[in-house]
């Protein structure tokens, strides 16, 4: 570790033994639906609320991954999970279901590659053989959380982004065959002064954009090292403001392999605004859709950077601007 | 790291070069206000909001641990920190005014102890040099949020405990002088199904006896190893709840080496029901009063073990029982 750096280089490359991607009705029609292992096709998952539907579709996520992984969940060591519900409730429960020594993470929708690196940063330490991340989000849990409840029916401007309901997990370990986590660089919080929080994707790309600034430079790399370099999850107003500003800054990703989880999960017939957003949308996107891309052999190395906006309803009432941060993660295969 | 184990020994001995406690005007009449640093003699700290006062509590503390350390914010690496507020916004506000990595943690009252675990992992695995861990509770922002506005005046049950006003704040480093972390243990989320939250402590009691039996097995020793082992915030009810369940599960811990943070912290004359909770009780206690009896020499060797009651108002509306956690870090000098 070099100081100024604020990239981790994992040299025992931890392993992705094992991932998985649950999504309720809306993401079953998806675009990247096949790389899904479950769907429900009620929002509420046989439950009595929207948060307890989340832990289940989260609970559903881990033990998904375990069994993919051949593994029971006693072979785990350590789970780390985040997601947007206030205190993370579907996350604490879920440790509970599991049983885990638990490690509790709020990054909003960048929990899933900040969880990616601290596990692989738990086995590049030799401090664990096997771990569990994962995070979760619903849109109707999100939505009564941060806006209104789905039945008031409020409109939205065509910027604003669609929370994913649904579930991401991956077990990784020190051994195995799998795809493999190389680096990842912790992102500042960056807030250039936008306060709309319908506009997520444009608050959160200058943060994207200091964070893969940061990776190449801490890496001394540039983008020809990833065949794939995703966003997530700005969508359709948010990522092509990353692009600008990257470019602006004199870094040129081709069109052609610069991404967004917001943007490549949804269906453009599907009715989602700008894209989708929450922590499910990269951590399905990539637990599902990227890494079995990598496992047919269609990607080698990519690099996933989740984009998080770090405010709450109270702080936006509060008058307050939108606090954004980003977590990068490079996987080979 | 041997299979089954929960605890991380830190080899290299991170060393705490600096730390730092902030209180309010209750905490400035504490039975251990000699070891702040720095007290508010209003619960406002001149901000117009309860939750940006606690971020101006967070922020001094952060600034307060980084002066004492003889460093800049730019000598440090990484900031992880965490606290009670929803989206925990404290914490990510005073990530952007440090402007240093940032890793998000959600712990409730245990949060002061993971960041303090990460962080002694990051500097014990040279991925950091230099890092920056904190935590802080509100008293009137918690209040506000988890029952009523304090100007409400709703009463409260004598089993109830006085959410600490607060922050505390630890520089990390490789190299140096000062209290050294040793190792740390990571808890699972145990629920013996209390659902009364006045009730924290006597809920987060078998937490922490899961934690402290785990630490002792892991690491093959008995409660002689430590001068002081200190839970944290179990309070006057939660207390002598886990000391008599580590006894019928055969550790004795002796009177005078067995303490809370929730009943060191304040007076007994003062009114705070069964003594302190919230994120900055262990934290003020442990960064000011603990490290500072350790830096005197009284005190060679100890174990803080901070507890976290993982509920939320709506988990609670909902009817679930209250998910408990214990991470526990030893701390030697």
């Amino acid at each position: 570790m070099i100081k100024g750096h604020q990239t981790w280089v994992f040299d025992s490359k931890p392993v992705i033994l094992a991932s998985a991607a649950i999504g309720g009705p809306l993401e079953s029609q998806s675009a990247i639906a096949k790389d899904f292992d479950m769907f429900h096709d009620d929002i509420w998952m046989g439950q009595d609320s929207f948060e307890k539907a989340e832990k289940k579709l989260l609970e559903e996520a881990c033990e998904t991954a375990i069994k993919k992984a051949n593994l029971k969940k006693e072979d785990i060591q350590f789970f780390m999970s985040g997601d947007l519900i206030n205190q993370i409730i579907p996350s604490s429960f879920t440790a509970r279901t599991l049983g885990i020594p638990y490690l509790g993470l709020y990054g909003a929708c960048s929990s899933s590659m900040e969880g990616l690196s601290i596990a692989a940063l738990l086995i590049d330490s030799k401090f664990a053989q096997k771990v569990l991340t994962a995070t979760s989000s619903h849109n109707a849990a999100a939505e009564k959380q941060y806006r209104y409840p789905t039945e008031y029916g409020a409109q939205k401007p065509p910027y604003a982004q669609w929370t994913v309901t649904g579930a991401g997990a991956a077990v990784l370990s020190n051994e195995g065959e799998g795809p493999r986590v190389v680096a990842a660089t912790i992102g500042r919080v960056i807030d250039m002064g936008l306060s709309d929080p319908f506009n997520m994707g444009g608050a959160m790309a200058p943060a994207a954009v200091d964070t893969l600034e940061a990776h190449f430079r801490d890496l001394d790399i540039d983008p020809s090292e990833y065949d794939l370099i995703a966003t997530g999850d700005l969508g359709r107003v948010g990522h092509p403001i990353a692009k600008e500003l990257l470019e602006r800054h004199g870094i040129k990703i081709p069109d052609e392999k610069f991404t967004d989880c917001g943007i490549l999960i949804y269906k453009e017939t599907q009715q989602v605004f700008s894209g989708g957003s929450g922590c499910a949308c990269a951590a399905t996107t990539t637990y599902g859709h990227l890494l079995n891309r990598m496992r047919r052999g269609e990607l080698k190395k990519i690099l996933v950077a989740a984009t998080g906006a770090l405010l709450s309803p109270m702080s936006y009432q509060q008058k307050e601007s939108i606090p954004c941060i980003c977590h990068a993660v490079a996987i080979e295969i």
